[in-house]
């Protein structure tokens, strides 16, 4: 049987598995204080709502999950594809169980509805990309507020989080979805090659404005619309005054522009807020805002987020507007795990309390009184003392006392 | 699309979500106290780990999980079956990947290895019975101990999980395999009946000894050792006195003895544990001990759990002794949802701010002072606010405050 995880999943030690309890503890303490409320919804999604679910190129990426029983016997007596195969499948994110949540429960929720998932998520990555298949996102969602200051919120909050745990320079970049529509059409591109743009514009950053240009020909793109899109970038700083020129973009600009002063004032510009013309998003299902946040000396983001006003109308029959901001989990453990001055939620003491067969049970009380005040775990004192109080120093117990010996708790240095 | 969760699995709304951290929050703890450490393994086991895992009837519920890209189309295109389709599943328990997980890390883990899985599994049970298909363990196990004090650790610390979140009534019931086994042979019964003889002594409280003889017919067995076999439990209060006295059984019933004493001395006979020699748990891999609670007034079991010192052996030259005992979360959290006087941890008030567009910045600024000592929402001014405050309270806000108005924070009655 093979002993190491499956690819693209992994196992945490016990150190490891505490940090993340206690990054998550300190994250999901900082949503609640800002009023959301935490739910959780299955792993398992039907496969039509995952495939339905304008999810990008991550539907490329579903788990899907094997019929069972006469459903699976008959789909593979009937010339079997993937789709005849599969009935459900792992979720690749949190904001469709949510919208599919939301629909099913809206009865018994209050609105506007703000919610905190932190769960696990699914994506058959290749491997050499060397990316995690199961990992955890830490979700905050505002559904049913139309207003920016949903967005706001929605910043602020997880501004809090990272920096409570102790990510404290970052930059939050944002776009909306509508300015890149409106510059697209500007432009003079055909509505039907927006996503194929916006693919190509997203790489800016690494393959430069020629990069982009040389996309956009490959596409098949006429020419005029190119060197009237790419004239509109030829600063890389377009800023957001720029923008509000632009046909088709004045309010969206105004709104992005109101929502990034707001923060500022309300945080004194603690950090900051980056209009990012090229900022895309991968998911198809953002109609509006869209941010992401960079850590000053990593690259990618360790959060993004965006509008959705459509998702849920996938749902219901009518439109809900909503907006969500998810931290990626796994990036920020990658990073903290790295830094020494890591910031860890207060914890109790960790002894070890060695007992011999003719003091067991008196040991097993006493373990009990000091369980008040720390985690007492109770071993048989092993032959070679010495050697084992090393080991269990290095696995992270702070100290050790032998039951019946006189003195107090030995403390490691 | 659709909008109810998948068969078998459930959304939680907050106020459950609310309930199942508050309750997962103090197992946790007790479990910390007594020197267990955390750890969390992927949901997805390889097929062949799942397979060859002796899990009894729960390797027929598994969820398969679909081969992708050309490993799929290979599949497709040599007549494909369940097992040349899928190449991992979703785990059914958390021992298999515990096992599977000492075996990949055991140079980095201190023995006797204490050990904390909190987690959900997965099992393809027919929805007909209302039984959960995705659902949560609260596993505890140690690796590495072979002797008793290891299944006293493990009862203790259970119970304690059980006493915290408001269970006070409850019994321990315990068997040995070993014992099973020992009887099967005594009574005369051939070593490849004892799976079917388990299966039909497994029901005595259900069916009675008169049902369990007519399965043991039904099976095909000679009528001696059944006579024999039934003979020994004409009582169905046979005792631990009466096993020690049947040949193969003293040492492992005086074990029993000797763990139930042992508690019982400890917690000053603080619940009853309680010899069951109809006591069989269904998973394949148990070895000796098993144990199982009951909750006095509910049918079934909440928690179970036993010895299984060969499983790591599977994934390793060497075989080493483990034993753990699991609660199931949803049986306590369908006891609990129920109960009007359960116990919640300590959580902090939450509260809505509401705020107009005039006031905004200075709202927000404002309910960060609050957040040191409660929950705060920031809520737009609504049209119809003694009507929106009807929905709030009963959404399980604790009060609120129009910021800009005079007066402290309005808590509901």
């Amino acid at each position: 049987m093979k002993t190491s995880p499956i690819k693209g999943t992994r196992d945490y030690l016990p150190t490891e598995a505490e940090l993340r309890d206690s990054l998550q503890n300190i994250i999901a303490n900082t949503y609640k204080k800002a009023g959301y409320e935490r739910i959780t919804t299955p792993i398992l999604e039907a496969a039509e709502n995952l495939d339905k679910s304008d999810g990008g190129e991550n539907l490329n990426l579903i788990f899907k999950v094997l019929k069972r029983g006469k459903k699976l016997e008959n789909a593979l007596e009937n010339s079997p594809t993937e789709n005849s195969l599969s009935d459900m499948g792992l979720r690749y994110d949190l904001t469709l169980p949510l919208s599919r949540y939301y629909a099913a429960n809206k009865e018994n929720l209050v609105t506007p509805f703000k919610v905190i998932q932190m769960d696990r998520v699914y994506r058959a990555e290749r491997p050499q990309k060397g990316r995690l298949r199961e990992f955890m996102q830490c979700d905050i969602d505002i559904i049913g507020n139309p207003d920016s200051d949903a967005e706001t919120d929605l910043i602020l909050t997880t501004a809090k989080a990272l920096k409570a745990i102790g990510l404290d320079k970052f930059t939050i970049k944002l776009n909306d979805r509508r300015i890149l529509k409106a510059i697209f059409t500007y432009s003079g591109f055909d509505d039907s090659y927006f996503d194929k743009i916006s693919i190509a514009f997203d790489k800016l950053d690494k393959i430069g404005m020629d990069g982009v240009k040389e996309e956009l020909e490959e596409i098949g793109l006429p020419s005029d619309p190119i060197s009237k899109f790419l004239s509109i970038f030829k600063s890389e700083s377009l800023s957001l005054e720029d923008v509000r020129h632009i046909e088709g973009c004045t309010e969206y600009a105004d709104r992005l522009l109101g929502i990034i002063n707001t923060v500022n004032a309300i945080t004194d510009n603690a950090y900051e807020l980056k209009f990012t013309p090229s900022l895309v998003r991968g998911q198809g299902y953002y109609t509006g805002t869209i941010f992401e946040v960079a850590v000053d000396g990593y690259s990618g983001a360790v959060a993004g987020g965006g509008r959705y006003d459509n998702l849920i109308g996938k749902f219901l029959k009518q439109d809900i507007p909503a907006v969500g901001f998810s931290i990626g989990f796994e990036r920020i453990f990658g990073i903290l795990s790295e830094d020494e001055n890591l910031k860890m939620a207060d914890k109790p003491k960790k002894i070890a309390l060695f007992f011999d067969d003719d003091n067991m049970k008196d040991a097993f009380k006493y373990a009990d009184t000091l369980r008040e005040t720390m985690n007492v775990s109770l071993i048989k004192r092993p032959k070679k003392l010495g050697k084992y109080l090393n080991k269990i120093e290095n696995a992270g117990f702070d100290g050790f006392k032998v039951y019946g010996e006189e003195g107090d708790i030995k403390l490691f240095d």
